[in-house]
């Protein structure tokens, strides 16, 4: 099970990279190396010098990123890790990536690298072509419109300010604002600033900006302290697993939270304060990788729609490509698209795509300073190059399903440990039996030579390149197996 | 009064850039040259292109950055502007700068431009080192302590968040939080959400997230049809100048103002929504160019330190040097510093600076994916080194001492247009007479190659890179003067 007999996928080669190290070339290591305590001394030191300057307590190592390649990181100590956290799932191609590397060195980008714009009043010659060589490549079918974004936060606090410019539009029925509307904003109150809520779900995650955070109910440690706009919360499913074993059950839970749904949208209009958006991960990917079914989210799109609030779909985490589909709602089959889609991470740059009744009327209404970045897009459209090229996408859906599979094989070899394995591609998860497993496995996978992180507050959260392959699986199985097998 | 007899400062030399252009060097233009009405046809194509996939009306023009130099920019139509806008405040050293340049080009920075890292989690190994030599090299005195962001909002967002901690812990008196604030924060109320405001002045401008924006009071355009925090607003100072003609005035409209300021902590202290923190712009950069004296910012300090709530300083515009101090607030000469001053712009990376005791007593409570980027860092460090090297902070002052008394001769030739110039190092201002009138004079100054913008609704405002000299003013002053002469 664990060999990788059919490992027919063509792993990506990394190319000597000369520029980047003396040693005349550069591979990905086949398996990890753990040759300290961790964190080692090195990071030790660097942690505490840190620390005179600001909180490092989420701090874990140190990494030498110029040694760290595809997909293994080396830490400042001389580890080598297997990373299946890839950066809070922000690695596209893995580490030190010769085709990213080509695009830092073509003295053609220069220019892009330097001369950052305000691309909302003076964009580039070439940022047309940027936007269709790289994010209308890959836009969501029927949303046909994209605005970039420095980050995920700042995606969707535009996304959710799209929204109520178009609630707030079809409630003038084409009118203008009113003087009073326009002044009352001014000074924070209504009808200007109006009473719009925003419908998230409990144990999503969304940013932690304002905006963003009062959609976020994943952790209190995200939350505490922070005024809050009082939005309706709705509950996000948690099914059984597995699932074809449980049916009638998960479709009851479905049902369930849909219901509620329904009855906040009610409950907001009563209170006089409507829904204008309602936002949702496809995958819970900060709250626990919970799955919604496709059932659940073509739920949501006909409730949304009946309640004409806008339906946006955060894929910060979920989208280019872990889950095997470029967008993770891609899943659903949804008969009318989301309104919008929120992206950023393996995307490196931030943004949103959305349908052309969602954009703002008038110039300024979204916009700041830099509106995104092209130094991004660049790297961006190299990124989008090598998946289609190279068939990423067909890649990470076979890891995944070997991945998959090679889970439900530890689960049943670790039921006192382990259990509910799930997973979309090589977006997966599976879940230990308590909080403090959850503590105790991780710190033994890294010891084991495996870089990963939590979910929620029991689950092991793999979030992968999409240059994982097979045998990556199978280094990460073979880990997992001497980790579990000590406790 | 146009020569430039007294140019004695060194003006940057743009060095020859092979890898820019096919010409061997490139060096600034001696002057504007405008060959195409304004957009020209090839911006105008590119603006159509652009609206079929977002809103293009904020689009001016589509800029050739690898032809741009220093404080020229040159548009895709073969345009040439001296640009006193510099991509609305955020262009450090001007384009194409050789040091920036040198930066890309070094093959020991690829690692960091491809490999962008959670900083939070896996900071690269030169990290500490980087922050010494770039962003602790110029923090403001009494904050030794920096949070690294993406862009400004997310800088003011994050410091807002960083008040509340403080002023919740302080509350709390050392101890932890209760489980009833751990629960209800998850659900957006309180105690764990709580009733917390943040005052802001009117005129003010902090961003467009929804944090940000609760205490941006500029234009109606940024903030209509977003919900806002009902949080309390003060009036700014506005003066009458000439500065010594108006010294009595000018006092007791900062006492008017100051004495709101004390009213309104009063009143959201009664109406149970106690005011955590205070944030101001040292100068407001967006709605118009209004200056706070040393009088008003040392008051200010003054009763934040009595309502024991953080006073932050905002200067994502202001900072940086354009105002021939690192940072504005420096010109006040403060007893107390103020609590945390935010950046980004022409910083290249966002953040803010914090006391100590505004550091969150948690990992994870200021925290996001990126948390910032290292390859704005290593941008910044070379700029930095630039700023210090050819001691631009000296020249931004003399420029801008040469810009003032330029810009009061222009008053007085033109009382008709012009009123009101000011400015602290070359963050300068002129205001014209009317709204209409700001309009035809930008419309007009674009015409005879100065890209310029409005603050305000009357407002010229000039904000240069900190490479302007006074030969630059005197192109400047010159255009003025054709532009006015046909109004």
């Amino acid at each position: 099970m664990m060999s990788s007999k059919l490992n027919f996928v063509r792993n990506i080669a990394f190319l000597p990279q000369r520029m980047l190290s003396a040693n005349a070339t550069m591979q990905e290591p086949e398996a990890p190396k753990i040759v300290t305590k961790l964190p080692g001394p090195k990071s030790l030191d660097l942690i505490k010098e840190l620390d005179a300057v600001q909180n490092s307590g989420a701090v874990q190592l140190f990494i030498d990123y110029e040694k760290s390649i595809g997909n293994y990181i080396v830490d400042v100590d001389g580890n080598t890790f297997l990373d299946i956290y890839s950066q809070i799932a922000s690695v596209p191609l893995g580490y030190n990536h010769p085709a990213m590397i080509d695009v830092i060195k073509n003295p053609k980008n220069i220019s892009t690298l330097v001369n950052r714009p305000a691309l909302g009043v003076l964009p580039p010659r070439d940022f047309v072509q940027r936007l269709k060589s790289s994010l209308l490549v890959i836009a969501p079918q029927g949303l046909s419109e994209v605005q970039t974004m420095a980050c995920g936060s700042c995606s969707v606090e535009n996304a959710l300010k799209a929204a109520c410019f178009w609630y707030q539009q079809k409630k003038r029925g084409g009118e203008s604002p009113s003087d009073e509307e326009l002044e009352s904003c001014l000074w924070n109150q209504s009808p200007g600033a109006p009473n719009l809520s925003v419908m998230s779900f409990s144990g999503g995650f969304h940013g932690r900006t304002f905006g963003a955070l009062s959609c976020t109910h994943s952790k209190s440690i995200h939350k505490l302290d922070v005024p809050s706009f009082d939005w309706p919360i709705a509950p996000y499913p948690r099914y059984k697993y597995p699932l074809h074993e449980h049916k009638q059950e998960n479709k009851a839970m479905d049902d369930r939270c849909i219901a509620v749904v329904e009855d906040l949208f009610e409950k907001y209009k009563k209170k006089d304060c409507p829904v204008a958006a309602l936002i949702v991960e496809p995958i819970q990917g900060e709250g626990g990788d919970n799955h919604g079914s496709s059932y659940f989210f073509k739920e949501i799109r006909r409730v949304t729609r009946k309640n004409e609030a806008a339906f946006i779909c955060d894929e910060v985490q979920t989208g280019c490509g872990a889950t095997g589909r470029f967008w993770a709602h891609e899943h659903w089959n949804l008969q009318t698209p989301p309104d919008m889609v929120t992206f950023s991470k393996k995307m490196l740059s931030g943004g949103f795509f959305y349908k052309p009744e969602f954009r703002p009327d008038k110039p300024y209404r979204i916009f700041n300073t830099w509106l995104g970045d092209p130094a991004k897009m660049i790297l961006l459209e190299a990124v989008i190059d090598v998946i289609f090229k190279q068939k990423l996408l067909d890649q990470i859906r076979d890891s995944g399903d070997y991945l998959l599979d090679n889970l439900i094989e530890i689960e049943k070899k670790y039921p006192q440990l382990v259990e509910n394995a799930r997973g979309k591609g090589t977006f997966a998860a599976i879940d230990f039996k308590t909080s403090e497993l959850q503590s105790e496995g991780i710190k033994r996978l890294h010891k084991h030579g495996i870089h990963c992180g939590g979910s929620g507050n029991r689950t092991l959260r793999i979030r992968t390149t999409l240059t994982f392959s097979k045998k990556h699986v199978d280094v990460l199985i073979d880990r997992m197996n001497r980790a579990f097998y000590e406790m």
